[in-house]
């Protein structure tokens, strides 16, 4: 087997009993949780001034890391048929989503000349955690939750669509009722819009909300009435679910006694 | 074909293969949701004393079209054989709710002694939205969702009964605990209404909110209670989906006795 | 027909084609509506000082028709088979539960001596709304809604433990966190329970909310906990709803070929 | 019978119809529970200053029963077949989850040496509460309650997953448009995942939220992406009750070919 072939095979760890593949994924995988909590923690300002060097380290460790990864990746992808011409079959990898993620992960490392902010370049590093879901056991459950999402998609996007007409409504009808009393707090529709999606959703700051009578007659029909248009999509998610699981396990079933198969 | 009969197909657009209806279609609806968009923005007060006079050609521009359509869905509809009468079909094609909801789009603009406040009429226009779910491939979803709740008319109809009996004893409730402590902000059962709707909803904007241990008590009883019974019509719902689905999907199912099929 | 058997039929409107019962009841309803209305808008002090009249000549009124109805019911009620006795059966129809909140609602009323607060007195009137429940073609879904709570009975019991039992772990484990640095807010664990009540139920009032860094990630770890118990209920009566549905149609269905009984 | 084994049955009561063992274990639970009230009340100031006797003597008694209960399980717990020996079978009963409880609610007040803070050990007892579900009614519920969250184990952790991914992303998105307009509030990423995890479960509270337009665009779209991934884990949940009862009702089906009963 060539070089190029083994760093495939690591790199992409399609066979589940290469112990070693299995393991550089794992590290990866790892690095890339790591890099997730040093964004995070990177961000607090008493442990970035004690351990600057610590943080500035482990993102040079990182993005060393994460080149080689990508050079190795960039290199070895033409083992697959899929890519296997050496310029436009590299070109297509590429330009794959999880590719592009990748480059986006270390590529503003390379050009200090366009981030001014290598802070706010640092979060695309947090999108290479959709990796995680290439966990084989995961992968199956995922397909369960992209088949409902798909096969109730128009029932979900019609649910959208109630939903952000109850929102421009609400918010229209609120901005009448309150913008005299509170001009600074309901100040235009857009404002009353923030109103509207902190009451539907039922998140309630408490930053802004109606003080009129007529203001709090509607906000109370409006939170109800939104109360049973957000329960639609647990509904809707909760059947296609039910509908999903018969289907999959409806293929294929066969009498015990005569062996055909029942539909 | 006469002129009238292709003005009415135009705007009905009932054959899908019609490319000019389905366009001059699209056209109509995105010249209603820019009107929402208008609407939106045009009472933000900077973005109005700004482009004032983007907006007044824009409106002037909508009322313009939105009437011509009108106009012209009145004098073709007498092609549709329910409205084929030239007096009386007339009549009743435009006391139909999508008549009636056009008109008042475009009305105000005409009748200025009566409309003082033209942002308030403006509203008016965010109605024709509904043509939206004119749309075909949502119109068979929509027909869904209208069998659900008709087929569970009951149910929900006894759940909202239920939370209102909740709604009216939790606010007698509070304003007998709170009101000597509170008596600014529990002034009276409404006021407690008022309170009652932010808990059972779970909004808690934190206006109003009991102080005494009597009322945290209660409130707290009341909070269980109240996610209990809103949790019913996610479960309804849910359940109707499964039966209306399952209905529409008419399983084959084969009797027991003789074997053949059941629809 | 004796008037005591017409009596007993206008009041309990068991024959669904007796007009006159109908509109009795309906009336009868009405009053209850009204007085309810009555109550809330009686809190309000503007409308109570300027129209005290008027509510104390309705009260009155109210309390007239309901006790004439209470004496009509207790002088008929033996024509019932099950209270036909005089003395015992009319005893038994007197300690049903209707028959006690329709005594609750008359009887402050008569023993001014014992109530100090009348106002507090009316809100026994509220309880005759559970009248309203038996309306005919809502009593038939009311008996859906029992059956189901019935059959997931002892679901519905656990899950309220467990919810009692992460209330009280969540208020102790808070206690412990927060009450050092914030002495006037989790003065004592019942007072941390006022903050689960309103975290585990997502009311969030904002009153009470943890500021150590410790109460932030327990506070974060129980709003999901919570979060995913609380969609508990929604699931078993989501499920209940479907099998008792299921349970309901599968009651004598027949093969429309053979004529059998299908199970 | 030797006195050992009675001991035995009395602290585990198997057996249904041994009355004596369901005193013992209901007086058992009964003194938990006392306990939980004790430890709960306990932290109310006025009633520890006022009834500290009768804490201190109830907190003596419960040890003392708890202890000797502790004793009689371990001395007869080698009646159990499968902890038969005298010392590894000993071992391996005090090392379950239970005793381990048991010890644990027992063991401060033994060694004060250890324990600096009473009153922050005795929570150790309110764990005792989860004998609570051994009672033999509830635990057939708690049975269909864990195979439902088995079954559905992975689709809940990938839930779990996909909402800490969009935790953290809507964390550093509200860092990046917050922090400079509000410092003090959206210092870091983990105090922005605190207003995260205020939104995505609608808690709420009002301590913090976006004030610029950009954050507050960006909130009402996680709010509306959160509460649709929130209502998954209903929706699973819900389809798990459905799908598990049916299992366990083994509903006769017949195959359509042969016509004969499949398990």
């Amino acid at each position: 087997m060539s070089a190029r072939s083994r760093a495939w095979q690591l790199l992409e760890a399609t066979d589940s009993n290469d112990t070693v593949a299995k393991w550089v994924n794992y590290f990866l995988l790892g690095l890339v949780f790591l890099n997730v909590v040093a964004v995070i923690l990177g961000t607090v300002e008493s442990l970035q001034s004690r351990y600057r060097a610590c943080f500035d380290y482990f993102e040079l460790f990182s993005i060393m890391i994460f080149s080689a990864e990508y050079i190795g990746r960039m290199w070895s992808c033409v083992e697959d048929p899929r890519f296997a011409h050496p310029v436009t079959g590299r070109f297509r990898y590429a330009f794959h989503f999880m590719s592009l993620m990748d480059l986006a992960a270390i590529l503003p490392f390379f050009t200090p000349f366009i981030a001014t902010d290598t802070r706010a370049t640092r979060i695309f590093r947090l999108l290479r955690l959709v990796r995680i879901v290439k966990i084989g056991r995961y992968y199956k459950t995922l397909t369960l939750f992209a088949a409902v999402v798909r096969e109730k998609r128009e029932e979900l996007i019609l649910t959208t669509v109630l939903m952000f007409m109850l929102l421009i409504l609400s918010a229209c009808l609120m901005y009448y009722c309150e913008n005299e009393v509170q001009p600074d707090k309901f100040s235009s529709v857009p404002q009353s819009m923030w109103w509207s999606i902190e009451t539907l959703t039922t998140v309630g700051y408490g930053d802004i909300y109606p003080v009129t009578t007529l203001g709090k007659i509607f906000s109370g029909m409006i939170s109800i009435l939104g109360l049973g248009m957000f329960a639609l999509p647990a509904g809707i998610l909760g059947a296609g679910f039910v509908e999903e699981i018969q289907k999959r396990k409806k293929i294929a079933k066969y009498c015990p006694h005569c062996g055909k198969e029942i539909q």
